[in-house]
């Protein structure tokens, strides 16, 4: 597994310490601040700083673990989980705090508890929608 | 593909409407309801109304997908985007508006606009770590 000297999540998974779940690519443990019981962290044994970083198949191997514990949970918490958001956040400017790729499971136990998302529109991209689609249109598709 | 009669998103899929990228099997196109510039959705073209449900072929073709899409964005608008928010919302409980499973890719233009995070830390949860680590070490190692 390819490693990084001071990271703390490449520590974390050397010494097996607290994680609940791993196999050869995938660890998972639980985020020490969590916003609501049984938030968890997925990430890939070999390190990454970012989830743009990382490579198609830890993409995989996270997401699919990701997917297996929530299905656990759903089990383990029996009838008690209404939901879950999956969050990733890239980079420091969208809250990304360890450099280390990670998949934040979060169960939702309550509407009004836990992660709260607010999806607030923003009215002046609202305008720009169909300039913004043309470009994204014309540069998706651009040939390599 | 195996679509749904009366999805949205089925619908958009199979009119190739305001696609912005496809392949074989994803598609993604803009959020009509943006909260940043460039705020896009990707679907696996199979319907399945949640990520839960979601198979694992389009876990992977989705989210390779996304980051596929994130890493032109950094191309086409150079040296804008500081970051990137992906999210996942699972039920209605969690936010979910469209019962199509998606990925929201949000880029992260500054640092006081788009997608807010807020980790609201779960004082009562920090206190009950180690109790849940212990229920989800011993039920996340269970044999089937």
């Amino acid at each position: 597994m390819q490693e990084k000297a001071d990271c703390l999540f490449c520590q974390i998974i050397k010494d097996n310490r607290d994680l609940i779940y791993q196999d050869e690519n995938t660890a998972a443990f639980l985020d020490i601040f969590p916003v609501e019981k049984a938030h968890i962290l997925v990430v890939p044994k070999n390190h990454s700083d970012t989830w743009i970083e990382t490579s198609e198949t830890d993409i995989c191997a996270t997401n699919i673990t990701a997917q297996k514990i929530a299905k656990k949970l759903l089990t383990i918490f029996s009838n008690q989980i209404k939901g879950f958001n999956i969050i990733i956040n890239n980079g420091k400017a969208a809250n990304q705090m360890v450099f280390h790729f990670h998949i934040h499971v979060i169960p939702k136990f309550n509407v009004d508890q836990g992660f709260q998302v607010k999806h607030i529109k923003n009215e002046n991209e609202i305008k720009n929608l169909s300039e913004t689609r043309k470009l994204l249109q014309e540069n998706l598709n651009r040939k390599e």
